[in-house]
């Protein structure tokens, strides 16, 4: 069993390597010495010190950040910096119920370790005394974990919709579920890490619902997201997340957290605490440099 | 709604307070002035610097270490500096699952800032399509938050019995729930907190028990902790919970992740990361003096 490893590949944080992003005096994200250099040429946009990369106080209002950050943005594109772009607009805030500073284009908040969030559910089916889960399988063309295991549904939170509403548009999109049997969804809590992958520093909370699904219900893909679905029992589930990393990192904590609070894993295990906490890690807030 | 004020009362944790405890090399646990000063007399138990509080190094095993720190423990006594004696014995170690380093009176816990472990069980009973929860009202002679509302079955974790049968073990004294009936409780994850009390620094780890009990089941106590008990609507536990504290402060944060994993506070609610991180909250181990 080494359920604790997927844990740990949720925190790979290295504090000393970034200095902390700063926009209308709040610090919004981190920032590493390789995206510094690829701002500095931006000197109209970002004051750069050693300490930390504050967007120019100037551009006083979330429209003209917008515009300033997408004309960057833009340009790093064109130089083969920001792959997996998606055209989606992240609002980057204090906190997320904070009012948004401005909003930036989806692919690139890793690179400022700005924080992002995303709704993820667990389908799953009674089946007797036990219960299986659907997986999906992530498409091969996916920017980030393509082909990696997945939640039935998950998608990232943009701006301008409510979490519940998200979280249903992606049960219809991802897996086909109608909006009546996504309503009943239960929300049961959070999972938070903050780790360094190969598209920057991924800093998220992610909203977890658990959705109950009839015996018969089969998930149908309606926007080329997924590749596949599979229909597991719990103890599978269990056994391909502890034998390695076929999960998407993240997806895989939103599984051992549904695996903690239904009591899949119990308190003998030495691991527990560690495991438990592991799946909503509280990490500081990127105020100052580490 | 102020659910926040329940979960900030688990936190009131000031680091300057404190110097580490340090015991086999270890830092396990926290030690302000007040309690150095107690024991300062006992040099030959403990070397106190304006940095650490060590158990003596010549005590090299944990009998050596139980023996000496008894001594010490019943002259504070005898000098009225432990209220609530329980003749209950903790084991002290760098972790859960690490060897014990020394067992000590558990009302002495929190003089020294050593994290304490218990078991908590949310009783619950579905009544058509909601859920009512069963409520304990501490008897007024218990030595901590007497007359504070309380989980059905709640209590320490001590040496040498293994989570699971202490459970069921406090089931029956506490509540009359028949072992048979104990063994159904499903382990559903932890609540943690670091904050200051009156009985000194509470830093607990509490392994926490879901179990669904047959509509007609009336809890009995048997040990004389519980003066009566209440089976709620989850409204009027919610509404209890906000309005004040009359849950004992920990019993809150246990009743709160409840809550949270049933879906009963929803990540619209703009507190909700807060509520969520706050019922499981992480600090830094000992180490250091802060």
């Amino acid at each position: 069993m080494s359920l604790v490893d997927r844990i740990r590949d949720c925190a790979r944080f290295e504090p000393g390597r970034y200095r902390p992003f700063i926009v209308g005096g709040a610090a919004v994200g981190r920032i590493d010495e390789a995206v510094a250099g690829l701002l500095r040429p931006f000197a109209d946009v970002f004051d750069i010190s050693e300490h930390s990369v504050t967007m120019n106080e100037g551009l006083k209002d979330p429209g003209q950040r917008t515009e300033a950050m997408a004309g960057v943005l833009e340009a790093l594109r064109g130089g083969g910096h920001i792959p997996g772009w998606r055209d989606e607009a992240y609002p980057v805030g204090s906190a997320f119920s904070a009012p948004s500073l401005l909003t930036m284009e989806r692919a690139a908040v890793p690179l400022f370790g700005v924080k992002g969030y995303g709704v993820h559910v667990n389908g799953f089916v009674r089946d007797g005394a036990g219960i299986k889960m659907w997986i999906g399988k992530r498409s091969l063309d996916k920017p980030t974990g393509p082909g990696k295991l997945d939640q039935i549904v998950a998608g990232g939170q943009p701006a301008g919709v409510s979490l519940s509403d998200n979280m249903i548009k992606e049960c219809g999109e991802e897996a086909g579920i109608p909006a009546a049997l996504a309503a009943t969804a239960r929300p049961v809590g959070t999972v938070s890490y903050m780790t360094g992958r190969e598209e920057g520093l991924r800093d998220d909370v992610l909203f977890n619902y658990d959705l109950e699904l009839p015996a018969g219900f089969e998930p149908a893909n309606t926007d080329g997201e997924v590749e596949v679905f599979f229909l597991w029992p719990m103890a599978q589930v269990m056994d391909t997340l502890a034998k390695g990393d076929d999960f998407k990192f993240n997806c895989a904590l939103v599984v051992i957290d549904f695996l903690v609070r239904w009591g899949f894993i119990t308190p003998e295990d030495p691991d527990y605490i560690e495991i438990v906490q592991g799946v909503d890690r509280q990490f500081p807030a990127p105020k100052d440099r580490g």
